[in-house]
């Protein structure tokens, strides 16, 4: 039995970020570049209108921003045309289009004096901007970066804008780490698939359906493979099948029973025992393991079978895991935690610290946490509605309404005001 | 021209929650729900065992939690007999399995007197328990909750403790509001593919990418239907299309340009305009409209083309919609904007509210905001790098360092410390 922070600090050393994959760009939303991304070309490549209007020489506009000039040629976005804007010429031109040689500046048609804004190609426009600037209404060539240019440094999140910019500098793959593999297997030989009848005796697999919510929502790629029963050999053989992923999640099998084989059985895959059994309540007998390999390594996780205990483990050790392989940086890889303001009694436990669902709600006064009421390990029910979890230390007896407390957040949770 | 406030209050109000649907339990992982869970059966259903050790009576223990008892059945999880306990006897159990009839309590296996502790059917245990409890670690039928009990009120989030809750309740499919199908338009005879390498006059449409990543982050399900040109029958043809999604999302041909077909398009396809520009920066030329059918209504929202002002159109205005459309209570349709103090001075506009990109970050004397360089509408490597954008009211002049300014905080960013 170890303490929760040698715990955590085990699984910390022992989970590494996966190999890079490089992926074209739609695959890698939302995840994080290994490799900055360099623009394949400048941007804009030319000198690009920004106004719908007429593209003009700023010489021949007087100083009270006026003019009349011909036009010479209709130029949309993708338009392209040889012509050159000689002195009294300008181009009728729209957003996106290359500015034709000779022009240095755009006079948006809101600007052309009534009468002739509609002038075209061989017709005449009359201009009036009083607050013309030469070169006004132009993005000049490799201004938002020049080939070659870093547009997005290693570590950058593909975020919507992200992702933009990398069409944008033309790149098509990138070198991203992937979402870690999870397999999630369910022991025990009284459980019946989630869409099953049980019969008398029998429960229904909530562990593997909850696990595999928690797997996604902790950005992992879940593999679910099912029930497996308790029999050593048939869960030999769904270990091993499970060690193609970079995470094996187990749920039941880790308690003093005699049933409980997945030590055993992970000892017989080659699986190395970092640690078994933690001081802490729900999740005391949670193992953890790590089966190295010559290109690599999967961990595994055996999590308690009783429901809320597997969850509170899922979110305490496996979350940083998974964190750490797809290279989140250190400080995103734990749920956070905040200082609250306990509305009610809760009683802490001697041995062991507790981790309670809670409320949590952002007051005038700060953050508070409510304790919900819940029975325990089993009590899924208790913890479904909670936002929170409520930290109550090793020894610290009963702590009084007002005593301020840790939480951890859970996710998707906003504290309301945020 | 409309005011910010009013155009959001017009979308909030055109946009409507969609229809609930029936899914299998899996597909709607962190989805809402519409109707509540009721329990199919009792839970536990029957009294359950919660620890490892012997199923004892109650009055077979001596005040000091000793007895010697004969053990007459072995019970695993899943293990069904028909045996019953009479006084004198005790079955070896395992966490999970049914209470056999006459026991009333289990007795952990830690508690075995040595070399009693492996006694199987046939052989007799030596118990000590100090702490023994009449009843304990027994978990009583239908004590989580019974058959026709509310387990999840509508509204609730499918988290992962939830799933497990919806399974141990026997649900199989829930309602829920499926996430709006958002067909994304990219417009402009300009474009060219992401993948294509541009000829001059030709952009890469890094719009579509963009706004599909926008759409995932935003909880929608994206439809891409690729690059329309500016030609009013292709247009027509591709809005009819999209109409099918519960959201078209255009960019480009909403300014003042003689090709600007969005509009008139629209309104040729039944889609009726609700705003067309906005007093904002950037975003100007945005437009809104909706389509009304016998069974429900299309959204339409014609974006600029800039890709900047395009992005901060869809959080400003998709989004909610999005929210809305997926069921999410008021309060969490828009991006969550926070008071932070200004690290250097930025200046607003004379007739339009800006929203340009800054960093956020907590500090100990609270929220900090600062302005990123910036070169408008068309500059997205601005905006990849910004965590929130910083509202500058219009006609507010130069906002010196240490100003309170209004941030709107992007998504997957928390500011730090958080």
């Amino acid at each position: 039995m170890i303490e929760l922070a040698a715990a955590l600090a085990r699984v910390e050393e022992v989970a590494a970020a996966l190999r890079p994959r490089r992926v074209p760009l739609m695959a890698a939303v939302g995840r994080t570049l290994v490799a900055a991304i360099e623009a394949a070309g400048d941007s804009p490549p030319w000198d690009r209108a920004m106004m719908d209007g007429f593209a003009v020489r700023n010489a021949d506009l007087a100083a009270d921003g006026t003019a009349i000039l011909d036009v010479v040629v209709d130029l949309a976005a993708g338009d392209v045309s040889g012509i050159s804007i000689a002195p009294g010429g300008c181009a009728r031109i729209m957003t996106g289009a290359p500015l034709p040689p000779g022009a240095d500046a755009v006079v948006p048609v809101e600007c052309a004096v009534e009468g002739t804004a509609e002038a075209h190609a061989g017709g005449q426009v009359r201009l009036c901007d009083r607050r013309f600037r030469p070169g006004q209404h132009v993005a000049r060539r490799a201004t938002a970066f020049g080939r070659g240019d870093t547009v997005l440094p290693a570590g950058s999140r593909l975020s919507p804008a992200a992702v933009g910019v990398a069409v944008e500098a033309g790149a098509t793959h990138v070198l991203v780490l992937p979402p870690p593999r999870v397999a999630i297997l369910s022991t025990g030989s009284e459980l019946v698939p989630p869409d099953a009848e049980p019969g008398f005796g029998q429960t229904r697999n909530s562990n593997g359906p909850m696990l595999r919510a928690a797997v996604l929502a902790a950005g992992g790629d879940p593999v679910p493979l099912g029930i497996v029963g308790d029999r050593p050999e048939a869960l030999r053989a769904a270990v091993a099948q499970g060690l193609a992923a970079d995470v094996v999640v187990l749920s039941g099998g880790v308690s003093a029973g005699d049933l409980d084989l997945v030590p055993i059985v992970c000892a017989d895959c080659g699986v190395e025992e970092v640690f078994h059994k933690v001081r802490l309540k729900p999740g005391k007998p949670v193992w953890f393991g790590c089966h190295r390999r010559g290109d690599g390594q999967s961990l595994v996780f055996g999590l308690p079978g009783n429901p809320a205990s597997s969850l509170v483990c899922f979110e305490l050790f496996v979350r940083p895991a998974l964190a750490i392989m797809a290279g989140v940086p250190a400080g995103g890889w734990h749920l956070p935690r905040v200082a609250a303001v306990l509305t009610a009694s809760a009683r802490a436990a001697a041995d062991r610290p507790i981790y309670a669902p809670c409320r949590v709600r952002r007051t005038s006064g700060g953050i508070t946490a409510e304790p919900l009421p819940w029975s325990g390990s089993a009590d899924l029910v208790g913890l479904a509605v909670a936002e929170g979890l409520l930290v109550l230390p090793a020894g610290a007896g009963t702590l009084a309404a007002g005593a301020t407390v840790e939480v951890v957040v859970r996710d998707g949770h906003r504290v309301e005001g945020w």
